[in-house]
C-alpha cells in the first residue's frame, strides 16, 4: 500500500512570546488540512509528538486535549520519544494507515518551550537522557561534547569544521521565511561565541524554541500529495556510556538502512535531506552514519559546502536552516522536517529551493542518538 | 491478519516500596516472554504506556529507557493518553503488527506512583483534566462526584448502589494473588468511609497504586495464545463542561460499538469484561454504555450480583478486582486489564474463574472520558 502526505504546515519557529499552543496547534493543522485541500471531517485519527508539555506545563493527556481544540473527536493519541516524539507520531500514524484502521490521519509536532525559565527546560530536557548522566550533572551539550572530541580525536575535525555546518545552517534559515534565524554566520563569529560545553560554543548548539507543524497523511492520492516511501526506527542505548562505539549513532545507521531498503533506494538517490543537528558535531554524525560520506569525511565536506543548497550536485542538507538555522521546538522538530521535503520535492521552497529534488530523506534523533527515526519521501 | 496474546504477566499491585520502575518492568515484561515461550530476541518493537514519570519523576523517552533495561535493541515507542496510556499503547502495537512493520512486539504498561507524595500525585494526575477545571480546582473524585450527581437525579442511582461496585470488587480482589487489596467489604464500611467529593467516598475511589502489566503480542499463533479480534478507540471533549449529556461516556459507547463490529460480537457475547472503574459510579456508567444494561439499570444490576464472579448467567465484571480492588497504577491498568481476561479465557484464573469465558472484552478510559479504548479477545 503506498502512502501519500497530502498536506504540510509549519507556524513560524522562534521565541513566539503572544502564541500559545492551542493557537500554534490550529494553525499548523488548519493550514496542513488547507494545504490538502480537504475538509477536518476527512481527519479519522490524531497524533501528537510532544515531549514537554507534562514537565514543564502541567499538561498531558494531549492526544485529547489537541483533538478537542482542534474540533476533531477522533482517536488521538500522544507519541513522546524525547526529541524525536514528531518522528515517532509520524511512524505510528503509518502503522496506523498500513494496518487498515484508518485511512487519513494528522500528525502535529509542537513544543512551547519559552513560557518557561531556561534552566527549567535544560533540567526537563534531561529527561530524555539517563538517570546516570542526569544525576551525575550531564547536559546535552556536554553528551554531544563528548562525541564531538571523541570525532576530532579520531578523526581530526576540527573546531572550524563543526563551526561550518552553523554557518551553512544559517544561510539557509536566511532563506526561510518560517525560520527562528535570518542572521547569516561567520566562522569566526562562532569560533568567537561563548563555550557553553566544550569544544561546543553556543554557536554550536541548537536554540529554545516554540513552534508547531502538521501533516496530513493519507491512503488516497492527490494530485500535490508526496509519497512516503519509508519509515523506520532503531533505538540505542539511552546513556553513552554503555556504548561500544562513540564515533557514530548507530540508531541512526541501523534505522536508515532499514529505510533505503523499504523504499528501495540507497544513499546516493538523496537529494535532500533534513536531519537532526542539535548541535553541530550531530550533524556531521548523521552525514557519515546516514551513508553520505564516509567515516570521518563528512566536516570536510560540509565545510566545502559540498552540502549547501546550490552545490548542484552532491545532497543538500537541512535547507530549512535545521534545528540550529529554523530553530527546535522538539516535539515539532521531527514533523517540520517532513514539511520542508514536501516543499522541496513540490518544488515551491522558494530561495532554498533544492533543484531537481525528487527524493528526500528526514533524520530525527531523541536523546544523545538512543533513538533514531528514519523517512523517505518521494516526488 | 489475526493477531494473538502469546503471553501475559503483571506484577503484583499495590504500595511496593521496595520495588523500582525498571524492577517492575523486567519482572512483567520477562514474565510474558517466558508465558509466550519466547526469547526476547523475538520482540521487534516496545511500547510503553505510562503517564507520570516525566511530570513526577523528570524521565521521559521511556522506549529508549526501557528497551535497554530490558536489553531490547528495538524500535520503542511511548503512548500516553492519561489513565488510559495503556490502552493507546496497546491500540498502536496492534497498529504496527496489522501494518506489517512488526510481526511480535511488547507492550509494558507501568506506573511508580507511591515514591511521591500523594498531593504531588493529585496534581500530575490534572494534567490529565483541562485546564479550565484544574485552574478552577477540580479533582478526579470531584468531577466524577458531578457525573455521580447527575445519574443519581436522572436515574435514582443511590449512594447504596454505588458501594456495591466496590463491595464486588473487593470481593473479586480477595480471589486475585496479585490484587492491592485483599480485604472484602460491605456497603456499611463503604458508606461510613470519608467523604473525599460528596456523593463519592474513600471507598468508592481506586488507589493510589505501583505497579507494571506486559504482554506479547504476535502475529504468529501460539498453542496458548488467545486471539485480539478488535481494538479500537474513540475520543471526547478533555472537559465536562463541553459535553452535551452527563448520563454518559460517549467515548465508552462509540470505542465500543467501533470495537463491537470489528469482531463480529455483540455485547451479548461478551462473558467477561475488565472495566475502567476508577470510581464507582464509572463501572455503572461503563455497564451501561458498553450496552450490558439499558440506561439506568445498571446500579440496581450490579447490587443484586449480575455481574459477580459465580452469578453463572450474566457478564462478569473486573474479576481481577479492578482499579478499586486490584489497584490503579495508571499506566499499567490498560495492559493487566487484558492479562487478566487473557487468565479468564485460558481457564486459569483460578478461584475468580468466569466458567466456559469465551470472549472477553477490557475498557480503558483516560481522564473523566475523553478517551476510551476498547480491546476484544476471543478464546
Amino acid at each position: 500500500m503506498k502512502l501519500f502526505v497530502t498536506g504540510a504546515a509549519t507556524t513560524k519557529f522562534g521565541e513566539l512570546w503572544n502564541a500559545s499552543p492551542r493557537g500554534l496547534a490550529r494553525h499548523a493543522v488548519f493550514e496542513a488540512l488547507k494545504d490538502a485541500e480537504t475538509l477536518p471531517s476527512s481527519v479519522e485519527a490524531l497524533f501528537v509528538g510532544n515531549m514537554l508539555s507534562g514537565m514543564l506545563g502541567g499538561q498531558e493527556h494531549l492526544g485529547a486535549f489537541f483533538a478537542e481544540e482542534l474540533g476533531l473527536t477522533v482517536p488521538a493519541f500522544k507519541v513522546e520519544g524525547a526529541c524525536a516524539s514528531g518522528g515517532l507520531a509520524l511512524h505510528n500514524a503509518v502503522n496506523s494507515l498500513l494496518s487498515g484502521q484508518y485511512t487519513t490521519v494528522a500528525v502535529l509536532g509542537i513544543e512551547k518551550m519559552t513560557d518557561h525559565k531556561p534552566e527549567d527546560v535544560a533540567t526537563a530536557l534531561m529527561g530524555a537522557g539517563s538517570e546516570e548522566e542526569r544525576s551525575a550533572g550531564a547536559t546535552f551539550p556536554g553528551l554531544y561534547a563528548i562525541l564531538a572530541r571523541v570525532h576530532m580525536r579520531e578523526f581530526g575535525t576540527t573546531e572550524e569544521d563543526l563551526a561550518a555546518v552553523a554557518v551553512k545552517n544559517h544561510l539557509h534559515a536566511s532563506l526561510n521565511p518560517n525560520a527562528q534565524f535570518h542572521n547569516t554566520l561567520t566562522v569566526e563569529q562562532v569560533m568567537k561565541s561563548s563555550r557553553i560545553a566544550d569544544p561546543l560554543k553556543l554557536l554550536d548548539c541548537s536554540p529554545i524554541s516554540d513552534g508547531a507543524a502538521a501533516v496530513i497523511l493519507s491512503i488516497h492520492k492527490t494530485q500535490r500529495g508526496v509519497e512516503l516511501s519509508a519509515s523506520a526506527v532503531a533505538t540505542d542505548t539511552l546513556g553513552l556510556a554503555q556504548r561500544k562505539d562513540l564515533t557514530q549513532l548507530a540508531a541512526t545507521r541501523d534505522a536508515s538502512q532499514k529505510a533505503y531498503a523499504i523504499a528501495g533506494v540507497t544513499e546516493a538517490d538523496i537529494d535532500v535531506a533534513e536531519v537532526h543537528d542539535c548541535f553541530t558535531i550531530a550533524e556531521v554524525l548523521a552525514m557519515e552514519d546516514l551513508g553520505f560520506f564516509p567515516k570521518g569525511k563528512a566536516a570536510a565536506a560540509i565545510a566545502q559546502g559540498k552540502t549547501t543548497v546550490g552545490n548542484g550536485k552532491h545532497v543538500v542538507v537541512n535547507p530549512s536552516g535545521g534545528l540550529k538555522g529554523c530553530g527546535h521546538p522538539v516535539g515539532a522538530t521531527g514533523v517540520k522536517q517532513i514539511v520542508e521535503l514536501v516543499d522541496q520535492l513540490r518544488g515551491i521552497a522558494g530561495k532554498r529551493q533544492v533543484s531537481g529534488a525528487r527524493v528526500g530523506l528526514a533524520h530525527n534523533v531523541g536523546g544523545s542518538g538512543a533513538t533514531a527515526v528514519i523517512h523517505i519521501l518521494k516526488k
